[in-house]
């Protein structure tokens, strides 16, 4: 949680943060100021005191939003800094790094973080750090940076937020489906659009699309329609021009964020429309015993990993390679078990079987459960994901509901 | 253009270029990849060969579609790497980075571009810098480095590309305009919607949303939908609990790209409904007027300056305020001519006061041309606003065309 980024940062001796760029689609700075239109900020932390917020006088109301102390690039006017830098570009931005750095009092290990321009920063930063002799900029590895380890746990109202795009994605799934089975089904097992051409996998993507935009969120990663042998292949994200078919399976996977780079769902259900053959309805039914075998034995503080064991040795009784089995297979099942989800699609905890026991079920934990099995050969693949909340009460919580049917009954088609 | 790229390395010494991040929403990785969705991928560049991209074997199907020389991560194999890293994650990314520059023979000068992950790049490139003795990273200034400066001259395909976005941008104009001339008008000059209730900027500016989401764009940047007071500061965005009113000056800034991070289009366009004060209608004639004069005095190859320095000119003559009359003015015309126009919604050329003569309207070049007018304190704002695509034979060409009225006639209500 935020509150433990001064303890995280004690125990990396990490003596301040330096947070760069865009205050949306950027997800340390978004943590510490809430989001919002600032396009071009320095976001300053020491350790034990609050962050304070460098920005344009334009962007001042904006900024003010995040509840931060703000100050004004104008502090340090340009023209001066152009003067002391006889007009080098980099060592401008170079030395009001210097002048802001040293007007917050920071020495010591500062590290660096921010989705932005790298080329400027890192030409700020090279020329920055000859004028700072008592400063050593940072850099952290994405999946262990302070702030993805501060994100593992989330306060409540981070929980809602992620409880609220749960609400949104299962709308729109619900509409997905209800727009698959009453549409009408040509002899030859097409789905039809209302003016008799055929329904296409891109015109679905386009529906959902706008249903999301409708709702204040967007695919900011993208989305996975998949039918068929696309199905099969776990990031297939789905061909455009496929036709949608009875009787084949479509893994329906969506991960929604707020506008502006906020807080993601993640969510995934398979379908036969009409029918499936007895294969597919065995498979299917072998997934879904795996999620609720892995869903009925979540223990809070439990290992995240511990899960996916569980549910290779489910797999693997049911006779399908897995990642303890082969190495990178290719089907079978083929992932791990789940992640966190925050603002980023992915971060801690983790679950595969080379992550580390520090990936806990700890209270606070918002992550996915996806068990999946996948036949790309056979045309077929199956997940079947939902995003939980560990609660400080120890229940796990779904933050969104939705049914789990495998088959759906066509309105204007019977088998 | 792409093809200056190795000329623009020769002058600045640059032996190679190294881009990281997605190949999405990152203008440096696109440029060169055409875009798609690879979402970890590694750019290298030797100057005067071909770029070659590494990925992970599961994006390799997507990576191929940009037509560069293919390469996986997989030829260094991660377990290799652990080892030689005792598990440090950070030496790993440097051991790979300094066994892929190896592999491809870069020594020298390297540029280091993408918009990234700061802090996981930064501690790439600080571990990797002592094991690659040959190699040294640089940084350039976002306005000024090599892919700003190739950017700034479009091929033709580029040029089709910003022209699409030009038409879905004025069909999106063409719907806006005629939902607010075919709206009620309640007796107190509040425009309504269907259901009697009344019409908000908000409202204006979700339908905008889905308007450009069914033609495959998307506002990345967001964009501007200001009235009264609002489209007096050029900044802002626009109020969603804004009442829509007769009488009051919209200014309409929309800048939408290929959804998937592309090609950007620029145009604005300022109304008032049902009438204006002769005020309002005076300033909007100084506007057209400025945009007119520098229009139809556009030299190919002429500085972009020199005709921000005319719209003072004119400006300053109908008596407000400019940047030249006025340090950073507040009301009267307060921002520059225009700027390029491509993967970056603002890049070269630039043509503020302080632009130099490099910034040139040489051909290849799409810009936009942009006078405005702006009273916030007298509850009014003024801009018109075209992309123009500087032709090969000199003709300067405007992308899209939209027509220039300003007092729009409401299909409800009469003077």
């Amino acid at each position: 949680m935020k509150t433990d980024l001064d303890s995280l940062m004690q125990a990396r001796h990490l003596d301040a943060l330096l947070v760069l760029g865009n205050a949306e689609y950027n997800p340390p700075f978004t943590y510490l100021t809430g989001g919002g239109h600032v396009a071009h900020a320095t976001l300053i932390k020491k350790r034990g005191e609050p962050a304070v917020l460098y920005c344009n006088p334009m962007e001042r109301e904006e900024a003010a939003k995040s509840g931060l102390q703000i100050h004004l690039y104008d502090e340090f006017p340009l023209s001066e800094l152009n003067k002391e830098a006889r007009g080098d570009a980099a060592l401008v931005s170079a030395l009001r790094l210097q002048k802001m750095l040293l007007a917050q009092g920071v020495q010591g290990r500062v590290g660096v973080y921010g989705t932005t321009d790298l080329s400027a920063a890192f030409a700020m930063l090279s020329h920055a750090a000859p004028f700072l002799p008592s400063v050593q900029f940072v850099g952290e590895t994405r999946e262990d940076s302070v702030f993805m380890a501060a994100m593992e746990t989330k306060d409540q109202a981070e929980v809602e937020r992620i409880r609220h795009m749960g609400q949104v994605t299962t709308e729109v799934v619900r509409l997905t489906r209800d727009l698959l089975t009453q549409s009408p089904v040509r002899a030859d097992e097409v789905l039809l659009k209302e003016d008799g051409s055929p329904l296409t996998v891109g015109d679905v993507k386009a529906q959902i699309s706008l249903w999301l935009a409708e709702r204040g969120a967007e695919p900011r990663e993208g989305f996975i329609f998949a039918i068929g042998r696309d199905a099969g292949i776990p990031h297939s994200v789905g061909n455009p021009a496929d036709l949608m078919r009875l009787g084949q399976t479509i893994v329906f996977d969506i991960y929604p964020a707020e506008q502006g780079g906020g807080y993601f769902y993640d969510f995934t259900r398979t379908w036969s429309l009409g029918y499936a053959s007895p294969q597919a309805q065995e498979l299917y039914r072998q997934v879904k015993a795996a999620y609720d075998k892995v869903q009925e034995n979540l223990d809070l503080n439990a290992s995240f990993r511990q899960y996916q064991v569980l549910t290779c040795e489910l797999f693997e009784k049911d006779g399908h390679p897995t990642p303890r089995t082969v190495k990178g297979p290719l089907q079978g099942y083929v992932h791990s078990l789940g992640h966190g989800v925050g603002l980023n699609i992915h971060e801690r905890p983790w679950s595969g079987l080379g992550a580390d026991d520090s990936n806990r079920l700890q209270p606070g934990v918002v992550m996915t459960i996806e068990p999946g099995l996948y036949y790309p050969e056979q045309g077929m693949g199956f997940r079947i994901e939902d995003t939980y909340h560990v609660r400080p009460d120890g229940v796990f919580e779904r933050l969104a509901e939705f049914p789990y049917d495998f088959v759906l009954p066509m309105k204007h088609w019977k088998p």
